[in-house]
């Protein structure tokens, strides 16, 4: 297809090292950093060099295989090396799933390829085949979620997005932005208003950038311009992307997205939420139980090369907040559309 | 009393010239600007070196003073000139119409001393007295909505506010932030949250830091952030200024306090509004008829002196919104709290 959307990619296996766009540097600078450490991917993703819950992913699986492609003696220290590395990648950030989710499966392929008698050799490329495979599942279920949010949209609707669940966030088209490159590769024209997600702006920095790079419709406000938006009748729907859902369908994301979802139900809007299955904790009851990270001061108070507060003054900042599942219309992943109740139905589709 | 809240001020009178605080480059840097001309006084209003509503009007009341003092020939040139100063003044920032309240009542005045015979410098200096009195009434007023607004808190108090209604706004004390002030000086303990206020951060850099600077408890959040600190309970009442109040109890003010009155409503906490009487507009039917003043897109996209989003992006920069009636708990003036319905209550707050 030659409408077919193509943007930057934001973590690519090259071959000997894993080459990564450096978020922080974007919209002004691309930058791809050379990660060869387990210690390099633990640094990326704990100062949000990469960030998405399953750009997280994907990052860590590299960074486990990253960490164990130079045992020289046996598949027991390899596999030694494979859960350490991954321990360790799982201590970078607390909140999104995925980064666990993947750690996990690359534990546990490793543990199978050991267990199955596979070659000291053959194990490290099996795994790294594995690493490759996250990435490109996470490819086609993008598209997948993609193809199940645009039956929600219309030729002409306005959708507000927060924070960044883009290409960038993911390892192509995103989750909460796919529909958006899918409709732009058909000709279906949404108007996108991407609020610039403070402190860190990644809707201003990446999703105003790659939306604009692709050619959609997008326009930036800030973070407290949403309801006035909503008010003018300029917003038919809010989909966002998330870091976890619980077992009740409550939702973690980007610091702000609850204020977005209580705009939402005020003004009558559906709020979509989309994410790969691989977001979905059944293991968290709901979302209480999710750790919120806290970041540090300085994010806001001079995030950007400026002092933009009193030094001392005293800061809140966490990093996500949580939505309750009855401000979600639906969670949209790469099975389908699913509604409330969210507690049968969540499960249900793991049975699927 | 030795607990009397000092702090900067934002407009003083020097005698030859308006020294003006720069309010753009606090907290980091405590200039005052030597204002010599109407057009100083124009620029400095509408590139927001001088901002909040009634900081904007004292500002414009000096500023006919310097249109008309240098006046040589007589009383009838003169009278002119204050009318040509008021009409230029006036173009400067379209929504507070505090700024339009004090250049009629500069001009009603001036045209009054030429009528009752005064000479050339004695309307002179009975136009810089009108002034004066502006200012210094303002402060009166200030204490007193502090007055009022300190009866709705309790110690121990939750509150948050959102972009700078302080005493870098008034004269004095401010209107949102005086009943602060007055319980410091009492030992009556509120916690403060202060919206940083995007784009031009006034709670960050003017909110956080003259309440820093006072000793009273405040903590800076980003916009975005309001809701979950609600959720989290920690909120027991919001109390905002604004720049205009239209006779049914609609209310513009900065940009984002139509997402807070909103979120407040969502979390049953009472949304305040303090302003003083000069603010109210009943020749404003209703919000609807408040022009709402649009911003540069630069201030969105790189207002820290680093570009935060993509060059050419689409940006909707609103100054302003409504926040309609339905969501004022209360409107607080220097002549009490008034409740509902808005309509009849702020007509005879005229008659009082």
């Amino acid at each position: 297809m030659s409408n077919e959307h193509k943007g930057l990619q934001s973590v690519i296996w090259a071959g000997e090292q894993l080459d990564l766009l450096d978020q922080r540097l974007l919209p002004e600078q691309i930058v791809y950093l050379p990660l060869v450490t387990v210690e390099d991917v633990w640094e990326a993703i704990r100062h949000l060099k990469v960030r998405g819950a399953p750009a997280i992913g994907i990052a860590a699986a590299y960074g486990v295989v990253l960490g164990s492609r130079n045992v020289e003696s046996d598949v027991e220290q390899w596999l030694e090396a494979v859960n350490e590395s991954a321990e360790r990648l799982a201590t970078s950030r607390p909140t999104a799933v995925n980064l666990f989710w993947a750690l996990d499966r690359m534990k546990a392929r490793g543990a199978q390829f050991a267990a199955d008698g596979l070659s000291h050799s053959g194990c490290k490329q099996a795994l790294l085949n594995e690493a490759i495979a996250i990435q490109s599942e996470d490819e086609e279920t993008c598209r997948l979620i993609g193809e199940h949010a645009l039956t929600l949209f219309e030729d002409g609707m306005g959708v507000l997005t927060h924070c960044n669940a883009g290409g960038l966030a993911t390892a192509k088209y995103g989750t909460a932005l796919a529909p958006f490159y899918l409709a732009q590769e058909r000709g279906i024209s949404l108007r996108v208003f991407a609020d610039e997600t403070r402190p860190v702006l990644q809707g201003a920095r990446l999703t105003a950038f790659e939306l604009q790079q692709a050619g959609v419709d997008v326009t930036l406000i800030c973070d407290n311009m949403a309801g006035a938006v909503m008010n003018k009748g300029w917003v038919n729907a809010v989909i966002v992307g998330t870091d976890r859902v619980a077992a009740n369908g409550d939702v973690a994301n980007k610091i702000g997205t609850y204020s977005v979802a209580v705009l939402a139900k005020a003004h009558h809007i559906p709020f979509y939420v989309a994410c790969p299955m691989s977001t979905i904790d059944l293991n968290t009851p709901d979302g209480d139980q999710i750790p919120i990270e806290e970041r540090d001061a300085e994010e806001i108070t001079e995030g950007f090369g400026k002092r933009t507060a009193p030094k001392g003054v005293k800061v809140y900042n966490p990093a996500f907040d949580v939505t309750p599942n009855e401000y979600v219309t639906a969670i949209i992943t790469e099975k389908g559309v699913i509604y409330p109740p969210f507690n049968a139905n969540l499960k249900k589709l793991f049975d699927l």
